[in-house]
């Protein structure tokens, strides 16, 4: 038994509430535990300047962190006036994994612009915002279907993320904080509801790993994604 | 009555939730109508360093949207690396504000921080932070005096803010967004428990405005405030 | 009797200098007592991209202190990198000021760019930037109707400022550097040539201030402008 | 066969020139093919502030490519004001593997810069500058020895890195930029001498892919890894 | 003759005010015809950082211009963020030719800032500012003395500056802004009392120039230099 | 003799290495003794929004040194944000050069961009890159000609740079870092095919310079340059 009282294999609780705010076209809280994400799509009618006039549509996506939403306070990126290498990695990973299944072509010359911003945190605040964005990028997607803009949906199928980790000697499922703190080595994964990869990004906080344990991880991480994209679909279908 | 059916000197329903994330020592949720945001309050043992060894504390704000809290998504102040001068402006007051009511010697050689972060706006973001952040360094300060930190509370009293303008040719109580957008004049008033003025600020966005219509907003903004402390103190209570 | 000698009501000696320098369309050199500004109108024949083809002008500005304005040497904006909170909320102001008094429509395609450059600064700074701005402004329209290029004057009416403020018990009018550091309230008032206002904006620095104390900072800097706007006048007419 | 006639589990020609240039503790020129970086290693007396006084060191690195090391001419990151969120990355990726194999409280408290300039580009950059940087770092550390700083050398063991990807069907070992850009699957393996993982990045730019790719893509790195770990031994021997 | 209808070998009107403004320890206006610039220095009683604990002081500049100092209006460099590389240069170059007549050692642990700011340019504003910069050293130096914090000067010399430069095909002296826009060649030169060169930069803008020409030049430079500073004196005898 | 075992007027051993790197239009490699630059050329078929329609073109430069090129490791610029007074000067300088012996007409509307990137430094950089620049430049424009993009070279003259001094009492050709270190004096001169002047940039580091030193200086770097030039002629016609 974890710290946190699940199983080594056990996701923490997880909530997808959508139409959490009122202005964006898509806008999510996604709970993984005590981590806390908004995560909102906003669709404009343009395209990024390197796309002009190629026919395809385009899926980009921001990532922030509300100061105090972690342990200590943390300096307002706004204020320092630069995002951090951590922050820029993170918005370009969801942003390239919603790509991965969304047919730009499909989708038009128009963007959609993912922001998810964290107001707590407890770990796992990327795979969340992953799992979550996949929402909201669908609600706006059925907005455009709605109103006559699209005839079909671009998105090919679902996608979603998890973080396993080896703590102690033990590979875990969804690490919280704490575990993510203390882990040896700590993956990100994203998967598609076909059960294929999008993104494997393992590292080895303490100890390398072993070709044993990352397929122990990999495991693990696809029992997850599972879970999560069928509770994708219950929230979509409610 | 008021587009939004209200009628000139009612507030939209205000709701304050404490303890609205975990890590922070004062997390409120403030809700005035559609406007919501989130007032975080962060207790630093240290003291900026043009105070340093002057023996007083020190209380500052940071203010922030979310890219999707508006109609059309803002471009993120992170991403553009410079917070703009209206965000300049509304941290300023909100740390003035509160400085007002704070005795920063009795607080101690230790800095509050605190954090505005609207999640969603309908008009009076600014007041609601400071009446917000306001019950946030309340429950901040109660913590420090039940870690026995401080012994008798800085605060010397209650404050909070509201917007009052004239619409049409009528002066009303807490402008909403398409309220603000087509108001004549803006006013922005925060005053304390006692019915003293800690900051009036009145602009003619159209037509200037006369001494007559300035002394109807003040007896709005009065009126409203008691509102608002009143509901501070119950929230305090709960 | 102030420090300064001067009874409660009265201003500082104001001069007001046309065609201070030579290049621009209108330029002015303001003086209240020892607070210089140069305030320079720049006529632009284009707007800015926010407002392109919507058939009507602007009049912006932008404000800025020598480093070596001051008592003790500030740090240069352009050094930095940035401009400071107060830089922007100063130039904010003014350009929201003059705007007020201005047809925007009857102005045309074309911008009004007002520079205010503290070269000395003994408190008011502001106040005196929007007062000289103002006849810069009306030289280089005066200009454009001389040239043909506007027919008659979008200029509606004068403008000026002043601040007023309660030092030690006693509300006065115009403060200097050494009554602004000790005041407890500072109000700066912005009013038009028929004695309706623009801006008020009064900022408790000390103890909160009462209705009363407004009613009386209010009285005085009526007052004031009356005395600032016959100076425009006779300078304007010279 | 490969477009570059190469099977494909064949490492393009690999050469590591140390002493390269003649300022640096360790300087290495590292050459996969046509990509080629200097790679050097700094000491500095000094840790990061967040170590200071913790009786350890630091490794950290800087990533960058003159603008015109690509095929097109890149903007230079120094005249943009700002590092790309891809430098980030890469530069992140290189500090993190070395810090993997080094003994941080051994080195003492200093702290070891690497810094890692492409001045040819042909795929394969990171994977170039983690391995041409191991051999500077130990250069720098043996040098640490000779001068009688340290008694024993706080590296573990040999790291280096190489990319994998599927391009058409087939997974092939280091990409070169043709396969690169058309590949469907990108992967970048960080493994120790002794066999185990440290990073492990796959990002499928087309089509996601299956765990059976994964593992083959893996066999590739395995075996690549081992043939630089054999050349960094070779010329740290010559 | 001149366009401005001076002979070749001919300064323009030169006039030196001190005590222009009146906060810093040295206030100089001085005027090249219609370029005007105030020039400040102000004393700190501590020095930069990489200067710290070695017995000696620092001299440096800092130059800029209002943004409507020109003819038509220049972006404000504190707006945009950055100083542009031609300031850079020239108030590098301003600090340099001070500190090539002040003994550091004898000025003690303490800096003399130098602020250059244009408030109206008509050509030569970087000659215009060394030759008033080096009048207001002295008197801030002179002040330092008076109050008992030197007991003798640590100025060696004086220093002043000129631009000369080929136009059309005749060397000519102190160029203003139309003989500089059409000039082949521009050279500005700083030179001491005693007649020795401190910097020479000479620029060939259209055709290269000869060593003749470069002889004619520096003969017509050290002709004003000689003047300017005979100027100094007067003004800092009166 | 020198202590680098040179007469007063010896070049360093200078290399001049064409098709350095592979992408680039042109790529040298100079070195100067042990100061070592890559030069390379990038045509780009736009101008400079400043130049649009004028029917001519352009030629700029971008300087850069990598941190580790000097004996202890600098900041990296890009890490900084932004680019030193010394790199913008240096860059202005290089850019200037090259265009006073290219006819921009001729060019027609395109750029050429060189980049100078400093790989080791020993003194004489900007000077190593101007004359490596120049052989870049010719190798790109004769590819354009090659190409049938011109018919004749914008081309009208050789043009190289060096570096002399007054190191003790003596002036000297081509100060390494050492003699650059401890000179009174250090002059630029940059010097066409004809022998004329582009640039002369004097300055005396310790004591002024008289005329004599100067004309003494001059001497040496004529008969520099001219050995340059001979220098770049061999390598082109290698």
């Amino acid at each position: 038994m974890r710290a946190s009282n699940r199983p080594a294999d056990q996701l923490r609780p997880v909530r997808i509430t959508r139409q959490f705010t009122r202005h964006a076209e898509g806008s999510v809280l996604v709970e993984f535990g005590e981590t806390k994400v908004i995560c909102t799509a906003s669709v404009e009618e343009a395209v990024p300047s390197f796309l002009k006039g190629k026919g395809q549509g385009w899926v980009t996506a921001e990532y922030g962190m509300l100061p105090r939403s972690t342990h200590s306070r943390m300096r307002r990126e706004a204020a320092q006036g630069k995002q951090s290498g951590r922050t820029q990695e993170i918005q370009r990973l969801i942003g390239r994994s919603l790509r991965a299944v969304v047919d730009l072509a499909k989708l038009g010359e128009r963007q959609i612009v993912i922001d998810c911003d964290v107001i707590q945190a407890d770990g796992g605040t990327r795979t969340a915002s992953i799992t979550g964005a996949f929402v909201a990028l669908t609600d706006a997607i059925n907005g455009l279907i709605a109103d006559g803009k699209l005839t079909e949906s671009p998105i090919r199928e679902h996608i979603a993320a998890i973080s396993v980790g080896v703590v102690g000697d033990t590979p875990v499922l969804d690490l919280d904080y704490p575990e993510d703190s203390a882990c040896e080595t700590d993956m990100n994964v994203v998967m598609t509801g076909s059960g294929h990869f999008v993104e494997i990004q393992g590292t080895a906080e303490g100890v390398p790993f072993s070709r044993a344990e990352m397929n122990a991880l990999l495991d693990l991480a696809e029992k997850g994604i599972k879970e999560l994209i069928a509770l994708q679909k219950t929230a979509l279908a409610g």
